[in-house]
């Protein structure tokens, strides 16, 4: 369970009956309609030519909490059922874990019993639940006027360079035109190699009140970057100027605060949004780095946990070569998640303050 | 409160009477000794030359949950009494907000009424209740025989090379001699400039047994970045190759795993010990990004918020050039801490498995 | 979410597609098998008599977390469909809330938003989902040989003394059969005036060792009386003498301290089990009251909301004349879902201190 | 720690430095004065005649989190220090658990290293930080005009009568002045006995607005409930008619709906004014059984746990004979912390749903 007053929960294999999540604290009366979740749920495809063959219509079964389409308050299970789910190779390399994959950590945690049918619970399968829950999330933005979006930043080598006011503008999963058709080839090309590439998606809320998050376990950044690591894959998180901070001057780091139209911001916004673990109203910008997908068609070494022997292993199957496209609308759900969690805790205090007139 | 079965909270202001940590879950019958936390705590003071001049005593005072120098099960509260704090300053520049501080946003938070003396509850001096905790955590770990140490990987462009064997043996902030030096002159140089700089700090844990973490919300990386940003100044984290991995091939990207002395092992660590949110045995690696310390004696611009107006400021007072030498400790004992408390839940299940056995 | 380190939360209305449970923490390897859910279902049932004529078949089907018939250890989701809802009625009354009813505070929680049909989420069938998440409970009490039982102690003025033997050899609701007799006819009578009777459920755990639980928010107690009041219609808990301790003096109440079998046991259970919030290795007993039944077929007094006039109601439909009935396994699953959750907490310390020898 | 967006811990044992308490997420702004705070510790002060000899100045510290005469927003510690604690008695006892007193489980529950002086954290001495907790939660209900207000229902056979009027009007432990004076008679022959005796305190809140709490873990008799039990001694807690409810029918036990000056109320208060776990605007009524004080002066069983033999036991020192009188204070004081934290969630969703407006 993530979240205090919002919360989510997700379930589900990747070659089970269904995955699924379970969100509560979820404010009545809001019209929820699950075409639109399909729509982000397929903003989860990434680019099909280079993702794995599996195909999943992903149509959201609302089974609790909303009744005549709109929320009731009470939890909302939704679960997407799984057809597409090839399984029998999986009891090939069951006992040869792939280098990379939770495949042994999970075994070890679970002492053998976790399902290992496709990474099972571990699988990238679980972010489409991530997605909806994002869904109601940005429902409870909406009201404030908070939009999330995501993008990416980075292939390999290849870096974007997008605007605020491009990113919010542009369909692309990448809205630097040109580096997003370098990106397609670079991961073709990776492709026919049999081999996996790494990226990083560069996520952006605005519209964010100054005043969400707080010192120590209220941490906005701490509460952002833990929901991020909850996604398979990802290995490092930074807000605004993130690592580059190490080669920076105070005087260069910090961005002054000016007045603008009678309202007060800064004049950069190295800090990503985000001072002292609490939001400043400007633009929160958080960058999330994805290794590249374990799943490579190259020979890797592991071991035989039968015999303790070290064997090579060459995988089959049906692989992402790059699963950074399909994060973009994982990560924004998350965002909008925690956002959206932090301005109802927000709420309670606005409505305490007074500032309920 | 952050943590599960172990679980800490800090409490205090800069200018207060105090700062300290009330600790809960703590096992019972583990000796404690206020010389030891002292000892951690002058881990804390980082290059003394280059430090803010406030110098503090901090002599534990410990007010519940030990008994005849043994922990009782109970809570553990302890506190630091601050001794010397200059306020008079900061009435000052009560209504001009620094920049790159959480002056502004903690005013807006908590609607003026925070205590803003010193950066009050969003002061760097709350971390040495973080060391406190971290003692604390270390006891459980050593049992187990876990060790965490940390070390400056980079100031500015200066960056150290320290392996395992160097890094548990030296007594350094960062035993990378050479590099050591350099980064000494380089604070120095920008102490001067009346400037300050920003840097990385590295830990590691060894000697985890794999199977601590989880998916989701129990995930290691997730749980420890939390914890990481909790620290006031910290802007990212990343594990292993963290952000590499962006530009890394999944064939460059993956550890084999292999047979070593019976054990399975990796061949490299890129995944810095975590492999789908749980330690795979290998060492943990971490690194967090500081931001250069906002407070420099540059001119800055900000605004004067009694009448909006942009204004401009230069700070008196004594401030660190560079927070990360004291941060070692401090993201040791966030480190230290989660993990005792994922080794706590660990046993739970060792215990119900027949491990006990 | 209930519980720490094992963990439920419920879902679903009474008139909805499904109710359901998700649990967290359960720890894999357990042989699950759903005749067996089944059974306790069953228990649900009461007395078909003088139930509510509304039959549902409650066959588990399990969504995840389990895989061939084991706990994996990853979140278990399980949902009931529901068949024989008959929602027309509710429209009638949907401004006219029913005494004694949950209907008004739904409404003014949710704002109206609520599935009001049947009492939506607030219905006594998401009892269905406690007993599922109860079997799972079991389960882990198994390996520590903890029972746990419970019984109708009383149906109006007719009380049931009932021995622990009898209690953990009998198969009836109430082991008491001349009481159990009184109480069925009692119901038909009271069912015949068209009115409904409260009672009392007692349930006891044996087996249950010294330790669980602990002061302040770890209190055994506090967690199975919160634990408790979750089930509608529960107005009260006690445990041990309970409520008749305001009558008895110290040197009556006190439970002395004996060695009996080289085991230290106490000559009375006066505590129920429990002293300081903690287990003593004796029965754990907790009475709770449940309130009559409040739909009944007799006139009453409401409001309708539409035109806040007063109005009189006549009920139709079908209802339960005594949900105690129904009520004993759904105490005993709270009862051993806390436990459970207790004991998995428990196992960390013993491992912890060495107990794992 | 206890709560959800209003949150406390306590820690502290009754022979150690001190007893105290930490506050979390705290509304800012709230002005502080500690002389209030006095006077509240004094109601637990109880009957000085028939209460332990010891006697604690209580006067609060606060080392935390006000600023000014006001709450900042940060963690409040407060702390009292113990001085009349005399010790030496508790190592006569050590190995010879009292009957009735946690002693016993304690010691299980943290392998001996427990704090056995005067009970050490299971000390009643405990509930003075409770008291100082919930000085602050009252601040918070005060804005909304709630007021909790408690008295002695019962001692042994005595119980008295009280309206809600006499009761918010009233200065005594108990406003019904014949029983009050028949009790206090009671207690001092009970005293005189070397005995001890149980009772009943009842605490009820008005000006509660409907919709605070909530179904399953947001429940508020679950809330309370669970917050009462944390407090030492007592053993049973029941809402509105309670335990009586088991004797009822529906036609009896229901309230019915009214419109009363064109508000909603209900004709009775059998519910204590909670239905499906939320408020619903009427007085909320709680009852709460304490044990008799376990400490007696009349000789008792226990064992030897060095010897394993059985002992008898003739405690000295100095006890309370009732607890009660002290607990009325305690009681009101957790019913206050749960409103509150209940009443903050609450502020989220009308600040949501536009009540703000």
């Amino acid at each position: 369970m993530m979240g205090k007053l919002l919360r989510f929960s997700i379930f589900g294999e990747s070659h089970g009956k269904v995955v699924g999540c379970l969100i509560e604290g979820m404010p009545p009366g809001i019209r929820v309609d699950t075409t639109e979740i399909k729509k982000d749920l397929e903003r989860r495809w990434g680019i099909r030519e280079s993702s794995s063959s599996r195909r999943e219509e992903d149509t959201p079964e609302i089974l609790s909490g909303v009744f005549r389409a709109h929320t009731t308050g009470a939890p909302i299970a939704i679960v997407l059922k799984n057809r597409d789910a090839k399984s029998s190779y999986y009891e090939e390399i069951k006992y040869t874990p792939r280098p990379g994959h939770s495949d042994y950590t999970a075994s070890v945690r679970y002492f053998g019993y976790n399902d290992y049918r496709g990474g099972g619970f571990f699988s990238g399968r679980l972010t489409a639940a991530m997605v909806v829950a994002g869904y109601f999330a940005r429902k409870v933005l909406e009201r404030e006027g908070v939009r999330v979006r995501g993008y990416i930043k980075r292939i390999g080598d290849i870096e974007a360079n997008v605007s605020l006011e491009n990113l919010f503008s542009s369909a692309l999963l990448c809205p630097d035109e040109e580096a997003w058709e370098k990106m397609k080839r670079r991961i073709e090309d990776i492709r026919n190699e049999g081999d996996s590439i790494g990226g990083i998606v560069e996520s952006v809320a605005i519209g964010v009140p100054a005043g969400l998050g707080g010192p120590f376990d209220d941490d906005l950044e701490g509460e952002l970057s833990r929901a991020f690591f909850a996604i398979p894959g990802v290995k490092g998180v930074e807000f605004g100027a993130g690592f580059r901070f190490s080669v920076m001057k105070g005087s260069e780091a910090n961005d002054n605060l000016i007045v603008r139209n009678g309202k007060l911001e800064t004049d950069g916004n190295n800090m990503g949004g985000i001072l002292g673990g609490i939001s400043n109203g400007m633009p929160i910008v958080a960058r999330v780095v994805f290794k590249p997908t374990p799943s490579i068609y190259k020979e890797q070494k592991t071991v035989d946990l039968r015999r303790m022997e070290n064997v090579s292993l060459k995988l089959k199957g049906r692989f992402d070569t790059c699963i950074v496209p399909k994060a973009v609308v994982v990560i924004e759900s998350m965002m909008a998640f925690v956002l959206a969690d932090h301005l109802l805790r927000r709420y309670s205090y606005l409505y305490f303050m007074d500032d309920k007139i």
